[in-house]
């Protein structure tokens, strides 16, 4: 850790500095400089965090050294890890698409769905029955009644399912009906409920806040992995900026950054990062593109009737286009679909 | 609702749609174009809302005529709300200062702080038992004790006092051992958490999200008012944008714009909203200035030692001074301190 | 045009504004509600702009139906444009890779790298003669002489040469050494800039703004075309976001986007769209995969000692590795390289 | 500098660099540790600069020590600077108002409009000649036309005038006919145009850029300052976030940042920092608050027919009332209007 002093700081008041940092077993540094001295302090800085010299009237500016999160690091786990959504490996050699209804709005819609993405290629489903919505008058989703029909569907189809959970209090109920947990975008700080998931064994997808930056993320999973959960994979879905020609941004320069940093795999959302249907395929092949794991897409049985973001979902003959516009990329990429 | 429809839709396709808003109950509006045609839709948007237009392939943009919310607007509720922490009215003439540390670290730092601000002339305390922190290995705050810590520093200053709740299943015990709820930024879209705060009748501080617009925080509230809960006070502590020279862009605009929208009333958290201990005063004087009504202030015993926010806690000193130098903007704000 | 009048708006005063609206020879309509009256106005939307309603005391908000731009706008001009840079084809089949140092800084360092990026097969050469610093103290690039340089560079190697153009008194000279003009991020808005560049019929490649919505960038190409300069390609470039894990947020979203909304060819730079040398070649694929029309690649002998920019650049074998590793998603993409 | 090099940085490879540093003749430090190796550079950091170290492939990162700008910052220039518009002094104990129409349109409307606010107490006028427009299809503004009308408008009232420069090569005719320069937002970062205001003595009015940091506004002002020119007076108006309620997110917390690193003035915009009529007031009262030495205000004779603005512009009446309510919050401050 770096830290740099303000000018009107005398020797004097640098050397209590230093012992402090001693006192903790690491190994300091003395910089005297013509406008500012700049201290250093070797060693685990998670220690030197409790001293909390940011908040010492003395000290301008503290830079670390290392990253603020250890077990999501490549540095300590250098080689690419693969999380299983039931059967199906996240991470490795195949992409993997994730595909249905933004929510299970009843058994029909979500069957049919389910049915039409397996039929084309999907290899796992998705399906909301908890959702969060910024207004209290939209649809809230199903529930428990949500959760049954997309364990039917599972069943009818084999393809292991993907759903979110709102709250601590749920992880219970979910993980008995369904394969993966997701974590959307508002829930990304929901500190408690990371915490619940990283006691259970089975796979979080854990959604970027719309204002978080990919570092955010990271400490975010390691929420969870420091509670022995290892299974977690990242999802770019876009954040939040001036541009309201889409409904997010989607900030896919996240995806080799978070490839350098970090072993764990991620996959891309390019409905909520597009938020229009027309713009879904193009940015799915980007994702595949620029090196993502796989992809979560909106598909709805009829766009057009959908209780919630039915401007961003594919109908069938449209996922079906795009799987078989994104074979020649996944190949480009040296992986298979 | 006003429909502005793609070029290539036809006028059979525009009838189509206008049948389907007719077949609720409401007065369609049909306005043919050289370029595009535009279609109306008088009547409760909530129930237009249901057709999802915005998901049909002919329609090119919606856009709404009303505000999304309701029991939060100033249209149905012209005059200002007062909201009581305790006995203290939020939103009347006097201008409320709430102050004390970022989180409870223990009862003498507790009750000092406490002593110390209510000396100075806080009208409320504040301290965090719940902390919400961006890495699993900061301190996450006392629980239950920190709530018992706080309800003595409230039995010796006779200060009510605001704590964070960051889990629905934690709001019973919140309100046992508190005056009102704060709800965190990473907070504010759990909407379990806002529904379970809207079935208390205790005063909730609902801060914005750091990617919220304005427009999010009013519809976050209207999701505590839809549930009985009246007693909701707005807070602006910043959002997040590109500048990083402070902690977040504190955005004061919100507060002329709330007046003008809402009937509730609006605080600033200038502590957080700059997250520089020297830029605390100059903004909650503009605050005042800007018509907000009342500050959440960070003041601990000793901020070189706090074990939180630090960096941007005023210590007793200073907060005398802050309240001293306020008092001529309050006054000039025609209210009193 | 729709217009939302205030709830205060009485309908004779809606009626004067309707008399406004006929007054331009245009078609009012007429849409009294419950809580708001709606007017309508069917027309040029330019002529209408005329009346200024935006400024009305009555007038809670305006609309616009149509699209503030027209010629860059595919409704009427619905197949792709091809622009050329000297015999360089752009928007066609071809995917077009213009590669280079961001700065000339000397004969010897310009024209090594074109030969080399010519080598790994290049079809233009980049190179800023006039470079735009933040900072007054950095290298503000060789100017003229520059431009003499890349000059030679074109004629050494064949590849015609885009460079930077910053003020609308050097549009003469640039025009007379180098094949097209580049208008920088800084300069999206320089609109005497983009005047003199729309009297010009060299090409143009528009850089989208730091700061600058889609809809930005293609009014500001709006300003060149109108002036009668049809050869305008547009750049996507990144745009500042809350992110700083890389340099800039590159917002793919928006190739979809302008292909859909307008004819220009548009292409992407991943050296600035990352900031850091090991993402450019992820973003270059995500490029083609999303639609672009080429990429703008910062390629220079030696990076180490690069004047500007060197931590985005590629050295010549990380060129010739990513034109290797770009070929199969361009041919995925259906194009050829 | 702190200069973080990779962990696969060889102790050899240091060396090579701690040699760099020192062939500059500055002093290196060497610190190394078990996870990074860490080096120092101490010195002109311009000079450091000059070694590009942040492109070399072992370094991972750098933290400059220093600020970047050197002949606008506090350190070497403790006092405030109290630069003179005619014979207005800004940045002294009197708190400056400059209003006037955004654009001059007319000989009557910009004559009318100086008598009302000369009236009401303003200290200097605004009106612009030059007009930059996000569209081609708006209004341009007058040009020299605009000035000798803005230049009547000073000799009827006596008040000296702000007038935009969007260029250059018009410095020299905007310099003959106002009293202080402005540059709009949208050029902030035209270098050249900074260049040549650095080699005028008139004072320069900076606007702050869409997207500029706070430190980019140093940097540019910088540009002005290191070509002679020490009479600039800092504007913040406003950045562009997510936040759309708004035109712009009026960053009040720039006043007090600026006041700590910088002897200059600062001023604030109110009407383009809101962009709506009934928030300008607030917010100018903000900004006495916060620490501005004046506030620039868009006011039209009838701002329903204004060209441009209008929905921004106050007529005179609601300037009055402004200036009434204003001179509390000026006073609260310790000064004068």
């Amino acid at each position: 850790m770096i830290i740099i002093l303000k000018p009107s700081a005398t020797k004097k008041e640098a050397k209590e500095i230093i012992g402090q940092i001693e006192s903790l077993g690491l190994k300091p540094l003395f910089m005297p400089g013509t406008e500012r001295t700049v201290l250093g302090a070797i060693g685990d800085e998670r220690v030197i965090a409790s001293l909390h010299l940011e908040s010492h009237p003395l000290v301008e500016r503290i830079t670390p050294i290392l990253t603020p999160y250890k077990l999501v690091s490549r540095e300590l786990h250098p080689k690419n890890s693969v999380v299983k959504i039931g059967s199906v490996p996240v991470g490795g050699k195949r992409f993997i698409v994730i595909a249905g209804p933004c929510a299970v709005e009843n058994r029909e819609q979500m069957l049919s769905t389910a049915q039409a993405v397996k039929e084309s290629g999907a290899h796992c489903l998705r399906g909301g029955a908890y959702k969060p919505r910024s207004s209290p008058y939209s649809f809230q989703g199903l529930g428990v009644k949500g959760l049954h029909i997309l364990n039917d569907a599972t069943e009818k189809t084999g393809l292991p399912a993907v759903t979110e959970v709102v709250e601590a209090g749920d992880v219970a109920t979910v993980a008995r009906w369904a394969a993966a947990f997701q974590v959307g975008a508002r829930n990304m700080q929901n500190f408690r409920l990371l915490t619940k998931l990283g006691q259970s064994r089975k796979p979080v997808i854990l959604k970027r806040g719309m204002a978080a930056s990919v570092e955010d993320l990271l400490l975010a999973a390691e929420y969870i992995m420091s509670e022995g959960n290892q299974n977690v994979i990242l999802c770019e879905r876009g954040i939040r900026t001036f541009e309201t020609a889409t409904r997010n941004t989607l900030d896919l320069n996240s995806i080799p950054y978070i490839k350098q940093h970090s072993h764990l795999p991620v996959i891309v959302d390019p409905s909520h990062g597009t938020g229009v249907r027309d713009y879904v395929a193009p940015m799915a092949k980007a994702a595949v593109a620029c090196g993502a794991d796989g992809i979560l897409i909106e598909v709805h049985i009829d766009p057009k009737t959908a209780l919630s973001d039915g401007h961003q979902s594919l109908n069938p003959e449209q996922f079906t286009v795009l799987m078989k516009e994104l074979r020649p990329f996944v190949e480009a990429a040296g992986r298979k679909l």
